[in-house]
């Protein structure tokens, strides 16, 4: 395994082909991007902790019948997973309105969504992923109605297992973004990573503060500080809530 | 009437009331303003070109059974209208990519769409008219599932009628924008204008040249020139059309 052998690398992973065709190794970068890239820094660690953190939450969800492309985690802040095709979706569940969707609405930071919204995002660093509707996205042709029908359930599956599961970590899980990908049978397989960098999370602890109860990439985002304090107490309560199970 | 008792200023027309609570005035302007009012500036006549066409359209669909908030026109750049509150929403049919959907999809300019697009934009300019998903839509409250699917209905009838009608006018009709609002018995209404500041209108003649062919608003907020002509090419062929049915 070396540099030039790298099949992908973005802006918080490296994918590497290994003698199984069926398999890569994704390794997991300290290097932390937003705003479209705009912004660039480091969070010292963070490659270790997400990849700590997806592991276990794709374990979790693998023990509940939904199928990741997790195989195994080698070493800290390396992953094994099934060799997969990504679809150039990001799929944003929200329960809580926050980010782009206050923008765009002009809904309060805070609301408290009826229930969950399924968004679909193109994967496209150079549009700077735009919001689809439906329509859009079946025009462009980036996955079937069928894809979409069964990306939008298992989103929502995913999201009453992870709502709760941070519910006990007490956090307050707000929005969070997934990937699919298909597999060489092309099976559906959630994919990329779930963790701070991912979701966003709030401290139930810190209650309404704006500012203190962020647990995750917007402390990167909007210059909050303790941005790796954040995403080492996010891995210890998730490690806790895993061992209580 | 004078400028105190105005109801509403838009960006394209002064809104006054009449000594008929069901009935308002119209006054539309020669002011022009492109991306979101960030450049303004002035086409002369504009006011009455774009009253004269849209009344005739109005006239058009209403022949047609469509119900508009079109009454008469007792001057060229006055339309006497049925009091409607507007929706906020700006109700966008494709039949050829241009403008803000290549911006977000990568769809080159002048892509064929295999079906017309019917889009929602959030008609609010401090948010920058932000594009739509349904459940966004809903999640907003700004229409009701009914009236969202009678304006789609609405939308691609009204598309069916201007495709055609352009057509007889060696114009391709590229795009559109729609709104609507209801009167005082909830009734839904076609409203606001169809003009070249609400429509991408290409000149047949003029093939594929992309600056040459264009008859609409993008003259002005692409500084191609010849504003005032192509507005009054546009309304001098209108009249013909009508003439000849």
């Amino acid at each position: 395994m070396s540099a030039h052998t790298k099949l992908y690398e973005g802006k918080a992973k490296i994918i590497y082909p290994t003698d199984d065709p069926q398999i890569f190794l994704a390794v997991f970068k300290d290097d932390a991007t937003a705003f479209n890239a705009q912004k660039r820094g480091s969070i010292q660690g963070k490659g270790a902790i997400n990849c700590s953190i997806s592991s276990k939450l794709f374990q979790e969800l693998e023990a509940r019948g939904i199928k990741t492309h997790f195989i195994d985690s080698p070493a800290p802040n390396q992953m094994r997973i099934e060799a997969v095709k990504i679809l150039p979706l990001e799929v944003v569940v929200r329960n809580i309105a926050a980010g782009s969707l206050c923008q765009q609405t002009g809904l309060a930071l805070g609301t408290v969504l009826k229930q969950p919204l399924v968004e679909f995002y193109y994967k496209n660093d150079q549009l700077g992923d735009p919001l689809l509707t439906r329509d859009r996205l079946f025009l462009m042709e980036l996955a079937t109605v069928e894809q979409v029908n069964k990306i939008t359930h298992l989103a929502l599956q995913i999201n009453e297992f992870l709502k709760e599961f941070f519910q006990q970590c007490d956090i307050t899980l707000v929005d969070f973004k997934l990937e699919f990908g298909l597999n060489s049978q092309q099976e559906l397989l959630l994919a990329d990573e779930i963790s701070p960098d991912t979701c966003r999370l709030w401290d139930i602890a810190a209650g309404n503060d704006p500012n203190r109860r962020v647990l995750d990439k917007d402390r990167f985002r909007r210059d909050l500080g303790n941005v790796e304090d954040a995403y080492q107490e996010v891995l210890r309560r998730v490690l806790k809530a895993v061992e209580r199970e």
